[in-house]
């Protein structure tokens, strides 16, 4: 068995990233430039959103964070969007979510320019890929994707089974997996209707778990040899740490590892490789790869 | 064994919008219009477009075809597009696919406003379908849905094999199939790379084939009691015709058609329900019932 480090991988990735924005500078070139929007002082958000502006440190980015109350109007916000569309100093943008109840998310996301669109939510870009264009390709998909081609993990035509149907993680995944470019793989996205779940998971080649229930995925449905990656963060309380609570996978960690080839751990595995690809993804809008 | 009979599904629905029209027309509403671009002289394309005006006709619309000869340039056929995007008269169009080759598919499908989009290829349409927001769903799938609605077939939780994965009725039936608000079901795409698509197909409850390889489908693939929807319409050689060849679909009819519960006829299955979508797609622009 061989652990998936991902912490790791985004390590490399982001020291890629950095020589190459390097590069960009001494050619005379602007470091990318990404901008967040966060609203309130949700604990999660303010977390991701923190790891994000140290991300953009270690990347050799320039980075700013605009910072509204939770109280703030969705006029007001959908104005602030629209700034950061016509600014050219910025070369990507990502509005942290959940925002507060009073505003329409949606509505925030597609005010957002598709070209800055570096966390991949624009219908556009959501479109694009699936049909197979180029465009930002949402951060978690794109993280679990880079770690089977980087672990060299064969997919064209065997059999992954995606647990859950999110927009942010199953859904996309999903596309990803199937498409000749990507994945190439036979795809079979399981959820809490289907009848044969279990049947599914045991013939899989590599097993995507994105369902937010700690230790759902156990061993007796895992094939020997299979690939299993781990997508769920659920804060479980946890009172021997100083945080009070600590992150719980999806899969039963202990006694699915070793039937695994491959498998991600939690903390340390997908996680890490989000935060990286939404640096990557950063990059590209500044090279202006997909879009100009 | 129940034959799924499209024809006349799509017959009872075209019906169904008529009357809709006409109560639109007699309250002081303006008829549906619907436009389509057809560029060259491709047999295939002048037969689907001559049928679409017909069924323009049967469903009470009014219809406007544009014609261009093969060497038109993409400019000029931007500029017409354009033009149709502004027309108020005119809800929806289409235009007519495949283009010559020296004009870009993409950039024509892109210009076309989104809101008018009644074939549903438009990323912003492809991207809503995706992540389960009001929109226009492209005419295939969406008839295929029909279908299984209209003949009360048990989807959800049921596993669901797709056979192809093509952006206009692979991809987007994968979506819509594994969406709560539609199929829910347990969806597997199978594709030629895919190295258990017999085992899958065994054990799936409904089978929709779109490869376009006749006869692809065998009675050893297909679980007793399964419903088969056949999207396959290959147009091979048959000198005992008029026209000279007969549509064959991707299902070995004969043989599978015993062990179904339910199986679409080719022709006379989705063919049929596919104009009959644009109709509905045309009506649902002119109701502004996705966009303003």
């Amino acid at each position: 068995m061989e652990l998936i480090d991902g912490k790791a991988t985004a390590a490399t990735i982001k020291a890629e990233i950095k020589a190459e924005v390097e590069q960009i500078v001494a050619q005379g070139g602007r470091r990318p430039h990404l901008a967040a929007i966060l609203v309130g002082h949700d604990g999660g958000s303010e977390t991701y959103v923190k790891n994000k502006v140290l991300a953009c440190e270690a990347c050799g980015f320039q980075s700013t964070l605009l910072r509204f109350e939770d109280d703030i109007t969705e006029e007001e916000l959908l104005a602030c969007v629209s700034q950061l569309n016509e600014n050219p100093e910025i070369d990507g943008f990502i509005v942290q979510l959940p925002l507060p109840r009073h505003i329409n998310e949606q509505h925030v996301i597609e005010a957002i320019d598709y070209r800055k669109d570096v966390d991949g939510f624009h219908p556009i870009n959501v479109g694009r890929m699936a049909i197979g264009l180029p465009c930002f390709i949402s951060a978690t998909p794109l993280g679990i994707l880079t770690l089977l081609q980087r672990y060299h993990i064969p997919t064209s035509g065997k059999k992954c089974v995606i647990l859950g149907r999110s927009n942010i993680v199953g859904k996309p995944m999903a596309q990803l997996m199937t498409q000749k470019q990507y994945g190439d793989a036979t795809v079979t996205v399981c959820h809490s209707r289907s009848q044969t779940l279990k049947e599914e998971c045991r013939e899989a080649d590599i097993v995507i778990a994105a369902i937010g229930q700690p230790g759902f995925v156990t061993a007796d449905m895992v094939k020997e040899g299979a690939t299993v990656i781990d997508v769920g963060t659920t804060r479980v309380p946890d009172a021997t740490r100083k945080t009070g609570f600590r992150l719980s996978g999806d899969v039963l960690f202990e006694e699915v590892a070793p039937k695994c080839s491959h498998i991600t751990p939690v903390p340390g595995g997908v996680g890490p490789m989000t935060i990286c690809m939404l640096m990557l993804n950063t990059l590209s809008a500044a090279k202006k790869e997909f879009y100009k």
